[in-house]
């Protein structure tokens, strides 16, 4: 049985979510949407946004037969993940939950930073996420690095020194409050982009961790099936949809999926 | 008499073009508008970004009291100031004729450089501006102006390198396309924040040329008043609304208008 998930972003960030999934369930069917046409999430109030999401949601499991939902978009899984799980009758799973999971699993200080958009710091769901896993937390919201990953400079000396800048201002920040930090938490879907300049900007010693894979890992352990279907990544298993913009998502994407994203097909949802 | 001058944005850059208008015409008052719940309109169709903007210019008009409009916005300047033309009866201005004139005046070459959103670039409308007015611009979408000036870096090294890199790349296309540009072109509200930085990049003996003040320059036109009632600039005579997200708007709108914003006042223009 070949299993169809879902999984849902405001934008096209997400497909680094569904990029760690194809990595991982390569015998599973996926399909993407993008409610481009009514981003950024970040600045609408949690009651459109779970209406939103639920449209989308919806969409994935009536009229493309998902029978698992990823919640790719930390806006919404930060604000609707109760509101999408009561639209549609299939498992729904968003990447805050896991993120804060991986790092209670990778911390030993018990102390982790969080770096995300302003929207999902100021939504502060990481660190209730990891509050409740007997974490010590300290957000910060890094503006920059969205647009830059989308001007393409994700190996750029500019985007190493605006790291270096969030990540100074971050360590002062943990260190003034007492915090003992070893573990980052990328809070955004594209940040697994910019990893190799974060890696390089952490201190010795501090692990990384990838809310997209971290979400990945938890998809799988959903999907208990043997590996021996195995097949090449091929991005012929996804079909992606997006609300407006698709001339954006098609010309960006393939570098969040590592694959081309071909053609993505317009959707619309309504107002 | 104090005629009412009403200003629209779909965010709020648009003050730097009501901080020219502050300066210019101290005895006007002032309505500001940023559609801010609909933000970005770059990504919307014409149709529906007409029908947003004609919606903010009736409420400039019709609850507001204005007897002129600015429309303070690159995108709905390029794509909807017709419509917005024939939905009220005030004269409307936007901001790419005179930005496109001031070029004109300042060009000695005739060949000048745009820089703007990719919005702005995608509907090539200060090329076709120029071009009606005899001369050949060369324009260029600089994506990450607009987070480095929202994130307050308008004096930050990185803002100055990215700068650099956005101009090297523009020189580089203008010399190969054969052009001998002279002026460059601010066609973005934002930018205006940037121009300290900006005169420093620019090859020696280029102008350049702020839309948001060519634009006020336009307005003032069409008030030829007496400057004995002059004043000391204030905020006082000035009303701002917002469609949401009025806690970044008053955070950051006093940087744009170089004066406090005081309250903004939050407006449901319906859907």
């Amino acid at each position: 049985m070949t299993p169809t998930i879902g999984v849902f972003d405001s934008g096209f960030g997400g497909l680094t979510v569904l990029r760690a999934l194809l990595a991982r369930l390569p015998q599973a069917q996926f399909v993407f949407i993008g409610d481009t046409a009514r981003l950024p999430y970040g600045s609408k109030s949690r009651r459109t946004i779970a209406r939103y999401a639920a449209q989308s949601a919806q969409f994935l499991v009536r009229e493309q037969g998902a029978q698992f939902l990823v919640i790719a978009c930390n806006t919404a899984s930060a604000l609707a993940l109760d509101a999408i799980q009561a639209a549609v009758p299939v498992p729904v799973l968003g990447v805050i939950e896991p993120g804060a999971s991986a790092a209670r699993s990778a911390s030993r200080t018990g102390d982790v930073l969080v770096i995300a958009t302003d929207a999902t710091v100021q939504s502060h769901a990481y660190a209730a996420a990891c509050q409740a896993l007997g974490l010590r937390a300290l957000e910060k919201a890094c503006p920059l690095l969205v647009p830059l990953v989308e001007e393409g400079w994700t190996d750029h000396p500019v985007t190493a020194q605006v790291i270096r800048v969030y990540l100074d201002e971050l360590l002062a920040e943990a260190a003034g409050a007492g915090l003992n930090p070893d573990t980052l938490v990328l809070g955004c879907t594209h940040y697994p982009l910019l990893r190799p300049l974060l890696e390089q900007a952490v201190p010795a010693g501090m692990r990384v961790i990838d809310s997209a894979e971290a979400a990945a890992e938890a998809v799988v352990r959903h999907f208990p099936m043997e590996k021996s279907e195995e097949r090449p990544l091929t991005a012929q298993v996804v079909r992606c949809f997006a609300t407006d913009s698709v001339e954006k998502f098609e010309r960006l994407g393939s570098r969040f999926l590592e694959l081309p994203v071909g053609k993505v097909e317009l959707v619309d949802l309504g107002g």
